[in-house]
Order: C-alpha cells, then structure tokens, then sequence
C-alpha cells in the first residue's frame, strides 16, 4: 500500500515488539533489550531525544523512551479495524501497527529536580529504553533527582524506577504514588483473584515497590504534592491513573499521564477504547472531561505517549478533538 | 491574551529580529548576531536541530537554523489582519509575530554528501545562525560536502555559502544554482532599475556568488542535477524558484523549499501570499499546483520553512490544506 511504503516509520529498522496476551494487559514486555536491536546503534543516529521548554519559572525537559510497536489489530476494544485503519491513515501512520511512544517529564526548580514517571528501564521493547541515555545528554544525574511522582502502575511508566538486578535507580529520591494505585495493586487477596492474564502486572508492580514499600509516600487526588504541582483523579486507564495541572505564575501544563494512548486515535476519537483502560466507561469519561478542559481553556497539554516531545494543544474538531503539537523552539 | 500567554513560543527570550522595509524585501537580516542574544547560550541548551529520516536508500538529514520572528502585520499581502490572527491563533502560535524556522537538507549516499540550500550564515537575526554547529553536531563537515543544490537566492538560504569576511564555507563542493534565478539576479540592467528598496538584495547575491562566478554550476528544470534529485521549476516566490523530487527505490520526498512560507498560514490559506512572493499571481498557481500533488498522492514533503524538522505530508481540508508532521522517530 502507497501509505505504508511512504510513511518515515515503515523501515525495515523498527522490530517489533513482541506481543503476548498478559503482557498487553499489563502494559510491560519482557523481552530483552539487545544492543544489535537498539534504534540508534545501528547506522547513522538521532539527536538526543530530550525537548526542553518553560512553564512559569519551571524548565520542563521531555525525555524520550523510544517507542514500541503494536499490532493494530485488536489495539482498539471496540471498533472495527477498517475504522482503525482510516484514522491512521489520517494521520499518515502505518495501516498494520501503532508506533506508541514514552516520553516522561523533568521538571526543573531551581534546585529541586522532579521526575515524572520513569519509562520502561531495562524491561521494555528493543526500541525502548533510551530513557537513561536521553537524561544523560539533557545534562541530568539520576543522583540528583529529588522526587519521582508516579502517575499509574503500569510497567512502562515505573519500571525505571528499578533495574532487572533489582538496584534502585534514583538513590536519593521520594518516591511519590497515587494512594489509589497503592491500595489496588498492593492488595494481595486482590492479586490473588486476579485472571492469570493480569498476575504479571502484580508481580511487577510488587517487584519496582516490594524493597521500598516502607518509604513510599502515597498521595491522594487534588493535592499539591510538590511545589505547583497539583494531583488530577483521572481513573479509568487504571483505579488510580493520575493526571496534573503544572503552575508557575502565568504558566500552565496539563499533563495528561495516559488519559488517551496515541492522540491519533484517541483524541481523535475519544470514544474508542485501548485495550490497556482497565475500566472503559470511566476511562471515556475520565478523557472527555480532560480533554473538554485542554479545549475549552486552550491549555498547554503534555500527553505520556503522543509523539515526541509529546506537548501541543487540543483543539475541538467535528465529535472529536485534535492534539497540534507545539513549533520546536530552538531557543528555551 | 490568553493565547499568547499560553503559547510556548512567547518566552522573553526571543528576541524580536529587527525588520526593515529593504530587508523584509531581500529576505535577509543584517543585524549582528550577538552571543548574548543567542537562543542556547543564555540557560539551557535544546538538543542539536538535527533530524534523519531515510528516503530509500537516501539518509536525509533535516538541519535547523534558527528563527527569526516577523510581526505579523503586514506580513500577508492579501488578507486581513484580523483573519490571519484567526489562523495564528487556530494553529496555537503568537497573535503578534510568526516565528519563522530555517530548515536545510542534507543528503548521504555512500559518500557523497549533497545539501539543499545553507541557511543565513552569520548574517541572519540573532536567533538565527545555529547552522554550523548543528550540522557538525549531526557528525558532518563542511569540507566533506559535495555539492550544494540552491533553491532560490534569498538571503536566508545563500548567506550559509561565504561568511561575512568573504571565506568560501564549503570549499570541496560544487555549487548548483537554478539557471533562471541566476539570469535574473547577476543581470545588471535589471539591478540598475530595480527599485532601492530590492538593491540590496541583488548586492547580497553578487556577495555571495561575485568571487565563484566562473565555477558555478548553472541547472535547468525538470533534470536529475545530482543522482536521485530531480530540479521543478516553481516559480512565482522569485523568478528562478525551484522545487524538487528525491527519489530512491519507492521512497520519494517532495522538497518543496519556499512554495510556502510558514505551513500554518500557507498551506492552510494558499491563496494568501507572504510579502516575500515576488510574483503573487505566479506563487499562488504553484503553491496549488504543488500542494495539490502531494495531496492526492500522499507523498512525504518537506518545507524549508514549516516547524523543525520541517517534515510531513498534506491532507486536503476545506478550501486548503493542512500540513501534518512525521512522528518523531528515534531510529533513523
């Protein structure tokens, strides 16, 4: 198909992910990272992929993940292929799988350095796991982090906290969670009576938290749990899914965490449903309201898996919206 | 406003470039750069403006130069203030002044390394002139070039090719400029005549090409004037303007050098015409012509002066056209 031949991301370099049953659900893949599969080892490579840019007084520095694959098909819960298919095609993406990208955030405050979520670690797709490599180049030191701020368990979002050897990544840093995310994925009788498909998630959860379980601080929903950064209930892609509104004097980002996957399709069409919303009819609703918000007060919004560097706006377009990424701007 | 507030481009640090009428006409800026006014120097540091993409076997490599801001009056020649605003503020960008990217090509196959125009060398608005150290960034040197293809003799995209104290940059390299554009410039009659406020930019042309008068390379349209890059003649924004076809294997990219100035207004409006146009009537056929082909055939483009990295394809929307940029990618 013309499409798919002229499309960047069609190369022969991007392996697929591989993609099993649990680990769709738990949103981690455990295959592993090998140097020869990197994106960037192999030939002629990208800048670094970090995307600085100011709110108020704070510095935000989008750090890139890299990416993985999906297969299109059975991606979105509830509509058709075809249906699928004509969005991406919209938006000039490969008709047979979704390229998802990860991309966290640094906020810089004088001193004070915030993470928000930390990216697949060693535990992603080949074509993830740039994430430690792209702060690096940013100019930051994992030593010097002060607080993490976690928005949901999934694994592409807190397995960097933790190596696969079990070190803990940002030696000096609180951790901060949802409250909510804590009491669910925490929950041994819940683990317990889990499907099989969804045992994997626990585990890794438990795998990340377990050592640290005594230090980690749980916080609750429409706080400001570090300076102008307030908590947003956003349940639905997970009980506890957290989003934020980020302030500083006039300045304002709404980070979205994972209120939609890849805006292609879910701003686009805030209706469907990924398959990694653990409650559909509350994650919908959970979208709409947040992305109605972006529109209707022309926010600044950073969305985890929109394309790199992942910030733009949204605009309202026919029964849907439409995320317009930021002009890259050379100047901070 | 709320906009411009909001807006990531409306940071104090941008400083305006200063615009004079003779210098709006030429497309260049004369004022000094100054590393105080440097958008990187002050603060943190972007990652380098550069970004690959591959087009067959082709490595494409799209090189950022800065910007530089004009205010927004005046700087359609045909449309209302007010409705020109509407488009600023639908695409999230200032209400006061476009910020206006510089974006080259540069060409890997094998060994030989080709660019497509050069950008403004050290004679452009202080927030311009980030050529050099973006390019060798991208592990590239100027004395490894083999040829430079120009598009067209504004000052922003042929000051790159000798600094201001009359060295030649790319000494290796053979110099190809469409025939018709040289026609037009070097004529001294038409100098003569031309009105004062268009002399500089004949002087600016005899600068950069008065001392390599006798090597350069002239090329017609519709010829592959370097191996896979094919000359189109589109005229209309100067005399001799030209576009191109690269093309290896089945991949193409449509280089549409200054068909549009910036995509948020041109390419959404393609009946508006920037004042740079020289000839309104001639640009607006072939902006039509142009963008319509990529349309319909969904090919890949670039713009030298859409958002860095300056890459994406058209969809037709409305009476116009909307841009849409390539998915960062962090494999090449």
């Amino acid at each position: 198909m013309t499409i798919t031949r002229r499309t960047v991301l069609a190369g022969t370099a991007l392996a697929a992910a591989p993609v099993g049953g649990s680990a769709a659900l738990a949103q981690t893949n455990t295959a592993t990272p090998s140097a020869s599969a990197s994106p960037t080892t192999a030939g002629s490579r990208q800048a670094p992929g970090f995307y600085r840019y100011k709110v108020g007084d704070i510095e935000v520095t989008a750090i890139n993940d890299g990416f993985a694959r999906r297969p299109l098909e059975g991606f979105v819960s509830n509509a058709e292929l075809k249906d699928v298919q004509a969005a991406m095609q919209e938006a000039f993406l490969p008709s047979d799988a979704l390229p998802i990208t990860f991309n966290t955030l640094v906020l810089s405050q004088g001193d004070r350095l915030t993470l928000i979520d930390t990216g697949n670690g060693d535990m992603g797709a080949p074509t993830s796991g740039r994430w430690m490599e792209n702060f690096r180049a940013a100019g930051f030191d994992p030593a010097q982090v002060d607080t993490v701020v976690i928005s949901h368990f999934h694994g592409d979002h807190i397995n960097g906290l933790r190596l696969k050897d079990g070190t803990a990544v940002f030696a000096n840093a609180e951790i901060m969670v949802p409250e909510a995310e804590w009491a669910f994925w925490m929950d041994d009788a819940r683990m317990n009576q889990a499907p099989e498909g969804m045992k994997g998630a626990f585990q890794g959860v438990r795998r990340v938290f377990g050592p640290m379980a005594q230090t980690v601080k749980r916080y609750a929903a429409d706080k400001e749990i570090v300076p102008g950064l307030t908590s947003i209930a956003a349940p639905g892609h997970t009980p506890g899914h957290t989003a934020y509104m980020l302030s500083s004097g006039s300045g304002k980002l709404m980070v979205m965490s994972d209120i939609t996957n890849h805006p292609a399709l879910f701003v686009r069409h805030p209706e469907w449903s990924a398959v990694f919303d653990m409650d559909a009819d509350q994650a919908r609703a959970t979208r709409r309201r947040m992305l109605d918000m972006a529109a209707s007060e022309r926010a600044q919004v950073a969305f985890y898996h929109a394309p790199f560097p992942a910030t733009g706006h949204i605009a309202k377009e026919g029964t849907g919206y439409r995320f317009v990424p930021v002009q890259w701007n050379p100047a901070v």
